[in-house]
């Protein structure tokens, strides 16, 4: 019998990291690969804390059904907070509630992808938005980045030549893949270029809140006029993953069909955790927690990248990321990062090789280091023997 | 500026539910509108006592990101639950946690359905599983149904006439909206159709387990020999929803891109509350919590019954369901149910005309009654004044 699936599930592809991920639950293995915070850094006993105030103040209702756009409570912190830190000017009724900012990415394109419209993208962009946006099968242009952003003249020839851009999706802050932030006068260029052509950008910021140094820049949203820009962000890596809350901030015309969007695909994201994220703003001090993670990520990206300028040869190059979880490595251009992560795990370290990262181009000798999730100690050695297999090539 | 959206977004509606749930939360409001749980049945004391139970054993695990395919110790007490209490033999591999049995409403339609496929469902059917299939843009053919379920020959005869059919959508036992359960008969009637014809089956079945009187039935996927059956099922009324947990269970063909799926849409379900559920099977009697929701609801369902034998004339029709949430009225065809619903709403007392839960067919003269979410008092009182209602018309 031949099942008869949807066209667009020849599309999917299980996505490498998490084949990778699976060799590297072994303990003994030192990973870079995937992109997880450091759990020793979760707020457990405050988490015990207000399980038990929700639970006993509010059982009743954290248990039950909630509405699609999210618990009201939480959706005024989100607000307050992205005003404070993105310098955005948003009300609490356009933020809606998602799981994790993953969920995010899978609405934008249900809202917005016909078949074969196009979706432009940083060069590299982030795996799992191609794996979100890839059901609705677009047709993705990747414009060339360079470490302040896209190039904008590139990005206005392709806008120009190119038919139902149906949006463009950017990382701002902390890229991942790369760890870079879009400078100050890109953001600038770009936002000038959307408003000309009035094409609507996603921006996905998960990462900006986790600066080790300089100066925060302004959100993409913050310069934002028409209402052409969509805000995506999430509690994932400045609190814990595991509750799966992010969110959609959105202008009116847009944010109406995301709670429909939302409605049909899981109806609302779970109550209780909501609930919990708001009661833990409401009685610690969310920053100073978030302060916690970033000194520790911020010891352990300099030990990375001192490891890496000891261990690797000077043609290796790396960027120097001020914040997030990422830095990304370009080797020269024989090697191939898969065929080296072949090498790497038999020494029990593991990374992600670059490939995946770009949807079009045959790019084969890049590689993406997560650094906030192990220890310093890790650090220096799985490097070192990352370091020791390259000199071999 | 015109805003291009998808083509998809053209078919979205706002659930009607939605709309008068924010009517309904006016404490004065009688509703029998939304299929919500009883909340004071929910297992509070137990649930403080396990949140802190997993954050101390395992809190960095409960929130951390996790497989997309569930958590393992949760996925092999459903498959055990279900092969129990479904009569199924499904292995734990083959069981996909969701967020609630709503996201897997969504996955199904996303693994098969192309512009303009045809999904059959019962007439009428769930209303949420058409909000859920529709952004995937199907052409629906209600199936004719009586209180056995659907009327097979009739069922044949579309078959025989319909091209592109991706999947037959079921609600065997205790259906939303009607409240009926299909006959053994018809069960095996309906498997030697779709083994004859090879079409898939969603079988959504959140309700089997609520059954008040008369002996359970074995599931379709008990009778599955062609793994043509994929079961969807959650917790959302036998243990609560806020939690936001359900599951598809599927042969492996289909598994495997479920789970692909699964990681674009969100990467994966709340690992806590997984987490949650799997801790209280382990530590708590499932069962006997699930046998005191019974009782109330059968007392509930019982009061409503009477109540409708009292106050509703003997023109007017209606289910007597040996379990779930529901009752389904038939109106005299000249009464409207929704300006029965208007007048009633003036009267403080709601429920869902039974319109929407007719993809195509224009029926405006049956409603869906709800007796889990109100005590047996406001049942008498809300059921008094519908009644009263009614015999202005």
């Amino acid at each position: 019998m031949v099942v008869s699936f949807a066209n667009r599930v020849k599309l999917l592809k299980t996505a490498a990291n998490q084949e990778i991920l699976k060799f590297t639950q072994q303990p003994e293995v030192i990973s870079f690969a995937v992109g997880m915070p450091a759990a020793e850094m979760f707020p457990i006993e405050e988490l015990k804390h207000i399980s038990n105030k929700v639970l006993e103040e509010a059982g009743n209702q954290a248990l039950q059904y909630s509405t699609s756009e999210g618990f009201e409570p939480l959706r005024e912190l989100v607000a307050t907070r992205m005003n404070n830190k993105f310098k955005t000017n948003i009300r609490f009724k356009n933020i809606m509630i998602t799981n994790g900012g993953q969920q995010a990415l899978d609405f934008c394109a249900k809202l917005f992808i016909n078949d074969g419209d196009t979706i432009l993208c940083e060069s590299p962009t982030y795996l799992a938005a191609i794996n979100a946006f890839m059901p609705y099968c677009p047709n993705f242009v990747e414009v060339p980045t360079d470490d302040y952003g896209m190039i904008i003249e590139k990005l206005e020839e392709i806008i120009q030549i190119t038919s139902n851009i149906k949006f463009i999706y950017i990382v701002p802050d902390f890229q991942n893949p790369t760890g870079r932030t879009w400078s100050l006068e890109r953001r600038r260029q770009l936002m000038a270029i959307i408003n000309k052509y009035e094409i609507h950008v996603i921006e996905d910021n998960p990462y900006g809140e986790l600066r080790f140094e300089g100066d925060a820049l302004p959100s993409l949203k913050s310069f934002d006029t028409k209402g052409l820009v969509i805000f995506i962000s999430s509690f994932s890596k400045t609190f814990c993953p595991g509750l799966r809350i992010g969110w959609i901030a959105a202008e009116d015309i847009y944010f109406e069909k995301f709670v429909i969007i939302k409605q049909g695909a899981d109806l609302h994201t779970s109550t209780i955790n909501q609930m919990l994220i708001a009661k833990y703003m409401e009685m610690y001090d969310f920053d100073a927690n978030l302060e916690k993670i970033i000194n520790v990520y911020k010891r352990r990206r300099d030990v990375m990248i001192n490891a890496i300028k000891v261990n690797f040869k000077k043609d290796i190059k790396f960027t120097y990321p001020q914040g997030g979880l990422f830095i990304w490595v370009e080797l020269p251009y024989h090697i191939k990062a898969v065929e080296l992560l072949e090498r790497c795990l038999k020494d029990n370290v593991a990374f992600i090789p670059g490939d995946t990262f770009f949807p079009n181009s045959q790019v084969k000798n890049t590689l993406r280091l997560n650094f906030s999730n192990m220890s310093e100690e890790k650090i220096r050695e799985g490097i070192w023997r990352i370091g020791k297999v390259l000199n071999e090539f």
